[in-house]
């Protein structure tokens, strides 16, 4: 409970690629909407530079110590997108810096919500954020030059706990209905056991429905205008979550347009939900990086710590801002600000309202 | 090679739910179409009864025996949707009657098509159909009352086999790109594999790009109409190309529209991609169920054991028939026409062409 602290402080970690030049844009901002906590000592931030892929490929760990200690010195964290090697890249082949930090610092619940208010849209997804594809990580199993085995991991407690964060948010903000998200008919197990836990702990929320769909079918109904806008909040296994948020936030304007929020018993972690994109750095493009994504983050960060006015302007301004920035494209206007024109425009925006 | 075969057996397995109902269609007007090949002999109609969920449930397996040994004796099998139980279910917990079959049968090659021509969508995907999340099946393990762990599997063989066939197929219809989809970033020891021996095989194709895209991103991406019109073939592990087909599905009119072939060395199944609808029969609907999937089905039959004209043929009646049932729920005056009536509708549309 963030109320009960004296001080809160907000680690601010750039990442790769795209990753410093937008997160230093949402950190302005922050500093803006905040100005006045920061004075009063309640907020302090806390620039963390090491969870580079340079630092991270040289110590040859996903989240090098030093990182990790300077890490839980913050109560919470804003974090731009980080870079995974992949084959052919010249790093070793460590795993991801955001899956690692979420187990880490057990970020079980991945909040993504989207929003497309004319066309009825108003998704929140509770995605598992430590268990299922993610658990085991990079440590799959090459049994012999034919075979390589891979292990899906669900637990009671990792299930139960993202289940009742659902339930809980569902009732909190008076939703009518929860659906679960699984492959249960097949990957029967470890998804048979996340649906049965849904279902247990559905019954503690006697208001809410609980219905369940397969993965793969749901994949259809979000792109079904009639059957799409039943759903209110959605829980998922860690992969479903990953896959299905992606293709939800193209109705929204893509996932350059979404935030997600990772969020555990002691720590939070909010971040963009697109990747680091590389090629725009190697094309010396990035200071045109696309903000919104990680301002977005921003936003539930200071609904988290309990700034929620501050929370609703930035989110107006942000919309706003985005509406504008779209008319301009459609209007064949777009003279392609930079991250740092658009979070000035946001902040005069912020002061308009 | 069917061309020198003197008697090719279409097995028809009617499958549960609304599968009997549909597929009898779909033998209708297989028959119709190739009524002079059984006259010369040439074709032989092979019904299975013993396929239905009340059988496995009984035997206690998700292929009975008797039914593995008649489908044996077919060399192509035309197949209704099967019913998988689910936890509540009356039913013990057997695994799916389709992905046993396709593993019995060693149908490795899932091949679906997808095409909207007014929107430039023309994507065939071919899906692994034995390996990955599917290979274990319902023998993961519970390994105590808080831990349960499923397997995914990938083999050289395996996925080297459904990547020679994607590349192949580009090649024979032309085509300039094939795009790998995987989810390699986190699930780097089996997607890794997958995603690498499809470099490998790439190789022997010149002429033919390879790309490649995360799962998540990928279900984006067929949601964007600027971006999705670059896909033409794409090759995926079991659980992504389960998942990813039916949201392309969608774009076309829904899984109700689209059919499968489920291809291996030996033997092929071709089926709806849609379920047994259980609820239709309940409410004793199932004499109205859409037949569309499955005579998209019997499209693909015909065309793989040599009979490409008359695949033509059924496939362009099937799709006049399908726009006009659009206009008439589009204007209002769809009465609800029987699966039966549907059926009578496509052979006169055949004889009017
Ligand atoms: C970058 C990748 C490891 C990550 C994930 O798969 O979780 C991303 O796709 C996300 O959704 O945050
Ligand atoms: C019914 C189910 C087991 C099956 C699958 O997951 O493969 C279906 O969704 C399909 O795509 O054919």
């Amino acid at each position: 409970d963030y109320d009960k602290l004296d001080n809160i402080v907000i680690g601010v970690v750039g990442g790769d690629g795209i990753g410093p030049a937008i997160t230093a844009q949402a950190h302005r901002i922050l500093e803006f909407l905040l100005s006045d906590e920061v004075a009063k000592g309640r907020i302090t931030f806390k620039v963390i530079d090491g969870c580079t892929i340079e630092h991270r490929a040289e110590v040859g760990k996903a989240l090098p110590d030093d990182v990790v200690e300077e890490l839980k010195k913050c109560h919470v964290i804003l974090k731009g997108p980080t870079t995974t090697p992949r084959a052919g890249d010249p790093w070793p082949n460590i795993e991801s810096a955001n899956v690692a930090m979420r187990k880490e610092l057990d970020l079980f619940a991945n909040v993504r919500p989207v929003k497309v208010p004319e066309q009825g849209i108003d998704w929140t997804f509770y995605r598992e954020n430590t268990e299922g594809a993610y658990a085991v990580g990079s440590k799959g199993v090459h049994v012999n030059d034919d075979l390589a085995i891979d292990f899906t991991v669900t637990t009671q407690e990792g299930s139960e706990r993202i289940a009742r964060a659902a339930f809980e948010y569902a009732k909190k903000t008076g939703k009518t209905r929860v659906t679960a998200v699984t492959k249960a008919n097949v990957v029967k197990t470890t998804d048979g056991k996340f649906l049965r836990i849904c279902q247990e702990v559905a019954k503690d929320y006697p208001g809410i429905e609980l219905d369940d769909w397969y993965i793969d079918i749901m994949t259809a109904k979000l792109v079904d205008p009639k059957r799409r806008t039943q759903f209110q909040v959605l829980v998922l296994p860690n992969l479903y979550g990953d896959i299905l948020t992606d293709e939800a936030a193209e109705f929204q304007g893509g996932v350059g347009t979404a935030g997600s929020a990772n969020i555990g018993k002691r720590y939070a972690m909010f971040e963009a939900i697109h990747g680091s994109a590389p090629r725009m750095v190697q094309e010396g493009r990035d200071k045109y990086a696309d903000p919104c994504s990680i301002i977005r983050a921003a936003v539930m960060l200071l609904e988290h710590i309990g700034y929620a006015d501050k929370a609703k302007k930035l989110e107006r301004a942000l919309d706003i801002c985005m509406y504008e920035e779209k008319k301009l494209v459609i209007t064949g206007r777009d003279t392609g600000a930079t991250s740092e024109a658009f979070a000035d425009y946001v902040m005069d925006t912020i002061q308009a309202l």
